[in-house]
């Protein structure tokens, strides 16, 4: 926990305007619900607005322009990233480097930056680069050959597998594993013949990886996530996909081998997507959504297979009413041949 | 595997009744299928009672009033209960205490209660505690700062990360992860500023995680499971949910943020749900659903996006005769337009 | 990297007949698009025939009879198969024993075949058998009793749970969990009574199984997967499943208690597979389908729950029109009405 600090200098740190008591005093950071009068709170979303009115924050957060209810305020055009950038001044320090620590494993020919931390039981292989600031907690594993870049955190349990490579500042969740064996066999006419996957997986800068994911590494070549990337946990990139900068996957997707993904894409939890195929830029699509074919850039898309997020929430509206839509037209079909015959009656007439 | 016993003593180990012959020697336990002469089986689902008249089972564990089929059982009013109770008394026994083994990497901060046992290649950080009775397995990394209570079982490669909390009894299974960060980011108009996520994970009395499962640690507060919850394999818990008493979390299911689950709730295989929502006590989610809005308590509901179970059941049945359904609406048009015109000639006749 | 080969000795190597020269010299493989004159690559899709026209590739593995656009080709029955072999010749050699390195965490009750690789950091248990040739990565915990056959990989931070059984050239990736405990627990009125999970796991030879993926140990006897069958990652088998052999279990893949799969049954991403049901034989499965019941041999099945494939094909193509459909129907609704309403002027004139 951090020192307090008055309104004005968190206002003067974030670039916003104080409305009412700039010396108010602020000691933490808290929910609208639960702050109290030496927490600071924030509204982001205009939902909550009358939540203001009834909150003991000694402070809060919020964009210009809205209603203050008397309160003692901050005017940010980004109160979410603002909150953000507080919780990041109040309650983190950077990590205080530790070395190789006892009960670290560590090959000789490995190659290791200054202000590391390497913990116990950590493993790192042959030829293995480790870059300045970066921490391996224990249990990590990290095979030959592999590079990891500056200011990276690879947590407890993580693996990274031979020759993958990691740019500067990932972070790599508990349990995650860069460059498993990607899932390719040949059917030989019995059984499979597997075929080697003798490529690697590259994450560049930023890229963030959850806790039990998994990035499988190339049949031949590179399966590669781009800069500023986060994927959540439990996911599943399996190998030569290409996903693109700045996308959000969310937990427990599924991405097949050799897809393509753009730049600023979201893919929602339990997405699962074909192979073979391309994403545009920034598409959205929608939770468990499977994905057949490729996708047109800057569009929303939802349903299994995928359509227009609104068709799809059009028929997933009439969905339910089915079984009496169904009654309705053999209720009409009846209609019908009961006209068809007085026709046939007033025709003969 | 333990001594044999008679059909008699079993049955006052279970407070059940025996029909027939209490004398039987009974020295291990199978399914009706499988158990010879020397084992007993039991009966649970009235589906198989037929089977009773095949099995060879020395005796037969059942419901009170079934037929027997002139075999001798033990009538108890929950049958499956009672199988679980002496599959405990004839197969296990209480782990024998190890101590702190020799290649096991305890912090000299941290605190280790009596009868532990912590084996080889397993790490505990500082200002840990280990309660009496607990243990943890080779790979299993304990961060700085965690608490785990009495009689737990913290298996290979599990995680617990920074300050969480865990009751007592409870069961980690292989390479699960408690604490990992949550999934929160900032869009600050090119990429995303990762949110701190500064709160822990708390998992009350006799919760058990499945192997691989994630429960994420929350943003500023606590991510909790309630008493006697129960979680499968490869489940994602996402940050600050709140998980009721005594809730049934089939595999691969997904739940997103700050969703709050009710007491004894049942989610099938593979539902995801939707953030910031609330399902109500009881209810019983089927397998792969989505979950997208709130679900009030006491009920059954199916479909992505979730319905009550029976209107789920109507329309999925309907739904794969939706292609003749639209045929027969086209050949009903025509007809209605013949009647038009025909109609049209009758007035005017 | 392998030394460079001519044409002529990889089509001996193959068993395949060069048409064009023979002496071009290859030092190694690419894709179609990538290839330069050094590299030889491969035409298993017909769709891409025309690339062979493009490819700078020094000669192209294909089908006999197709247009070989004047390029120097080897002609075998199954190119696909043919690469898979040629990755394996020019990319691959056999692990180099390197004993039981310090480190590793052997129990001197475990019985250690020859030529075997421990790597620091793995853990072998009490009256472990470690087979000829088999490899254990750094982080990687055998729990006692455990038997793993000749020509093992047992990759980093995988669990391999006591008494579990593998049978020879099995490949565990990173991470996966063989034995956990299967979702066993009986209610007992107020919570629920955790049934001992007393049974194993066995995979037969050359089983496989992806990244964090999870296998349940039986509850009484032997969840089995058999010979050659595949897994990807992140998949989920419950406890006293039987898996058939030669199968292909893609990610995400979950299967439910005691369930039976035949041989040869492909099962695509994200599926779900209810429990105590049965797969015939060459069943396959579309991705993300919802397996509710037992699936005769040798068909195709989508949806959730699953129908034959082309059914699911039809329905989910008139799905998106299905609020159209329901318009058309209300609109017919009226012109009946106006029609019945006419009838009866009709009939009364």
């Amino acid at each position: 926990m951090a020192q307090p600090r008055t309104v004005a200098e968190l206002a003067e740190f974030l670039g916003g305007v104080v409305q009412g008591d700039g010396a108010v005093l602020i000691s933490g950071l808290a929910a609208l619900e639960n702050a109290g009068p030496e927490s600071l709170t924030f509204l982001a979303n205009p939902k909550y607005a009358s939540k203001v009115a009834e909150t003991s924050a000694g402070a809060v957060l919020m964009a210009p322009g809205g209603d203050r209810y008397g309160r003692t305020t901050i005017e940010v055009s980004n109160p979410y990233l603002g909150f953000a950038k507080l919780l990041t001044l109040f309650y983190t320090s950077p990590h205080e480097p530790a070395g190789v620590l006892p009960g670290a494993i560590v090959s000789d020919t490995a190659v290791i930056g200054t202000g590391v931390s390497i913990y116990p039981g950590a493993c790192v292989g042959r030829n293995a680069v480790i870059g300045d600031r970066t921490v391996v907690y224990s249990g990590a594993v990290i095979y030959d050959n592999v590079t990891i870049g500056e200011d990276c955190t690879v947590h407890a349990n993580a693996v990274i597998r031979e020759r993958c490579r990691l740019g500067n500042r990932c972070i790599i969740q508990p349990g995650a594993v860069i460059g498993s064996d990607g899932f390719g066999y040949a059917p030989d006419g019995s059984g499979y013949y597997p075929i080697p996957q003798i490529g690697i997986v590259v994450l560049e800068d930023d890229v963030e990886i959850g806790a039990n994911s998994c990035v499988d590494r190339a049949a031949i070549e590179v399966t590669r996530i781009r800069r500023g990337t986060k994927i959540d946990n439990l996911v599943q990139i399996a190998h030569n996909c290409q996903i693109g900068e700045d996308c959000m996957i969310v937990s427990q997707v599924g991405i097949s081998g050799s897809t393509k993904i753009g730049n600023h894409v979201t893919l929602a939890g339990q997405v699962g997507i074909a192979g073979h195929i391309t994403i545009g830029d920034n598409v959205l699509v929608g939770g468990q959504s499977g994905v057949t074919g490729s996708l047109p850039a800057n569009a929303a898309y939802s349903g299994s297979p995928t359509i227009p997020h609104r068709e799809w929430l059009k028929y997933s509206m009439v969905l339910p009413r089915l079984p009496e839509l169904k009654k309705t037209v053999s209720t009409l079909e009846k209609r019908i041949a009961e006209l068809e015959k007085s026709n046939l009656i007033c025709q003969e007439k």
